[in-house]
């Protein structure tokens, strides 16, 4: 399945959750990541992620497509860094 | 067609990206807004939000869908208010 990943989390815990979703997914830019990500491999992100985030200031929102059926993807501004481990 | 649209803008102008947004989509969480939108629309939302962002500091991505495709959305965390007017 393909996925949209959107995190929304304090400063604090920015770098990890980037880190973790980085191990399953692109980064597509500043807190949004996409790909191809099997159910099990989706529960095992989730898990991470839940370990780290606090429910009372953090979010995420996963939109789930059965196949990758977004035809286009446009984006405005600042571009994510060539080199994302600049990131890190 | 059907957009999900995710903006990072600073912290100053995130209200004003907020109240823009909401005009044509529907506010799903945080910075994420979803919805049907014409493409007419669509370029005249941009066009309100390329006037007040800094695009040397905000940024826009916008997912492009002929239909609403995604066959599910899950969210984990904070939910956005309930009443989201206390937003703005």
């Amino acid at each position: 399945m393909f996925v949209i990943l959107v995190y929304d989390a304090n400063e604090k815990r920015v770098q990890k959750f980037h880190k973790i979703c980085k191990k399953y997914l692109t980064w597509v830019q500043n807190s949004v990541f996409e790909g191809e990500i099997s159910e099990a491999n989706l529960r095992i992100l989730i898990d991470e992620l839940e370990e780290i985030m606090d429910i009372k200031e953090d979010s995420i929102l996963i939109y789930k497509f059965r196949t990758k059926k977004y035809y286009d993807r446009e984006t405005i501004g600042i571009p994510k860094p060539s080199h994302e481990d600049l990131f890190i």
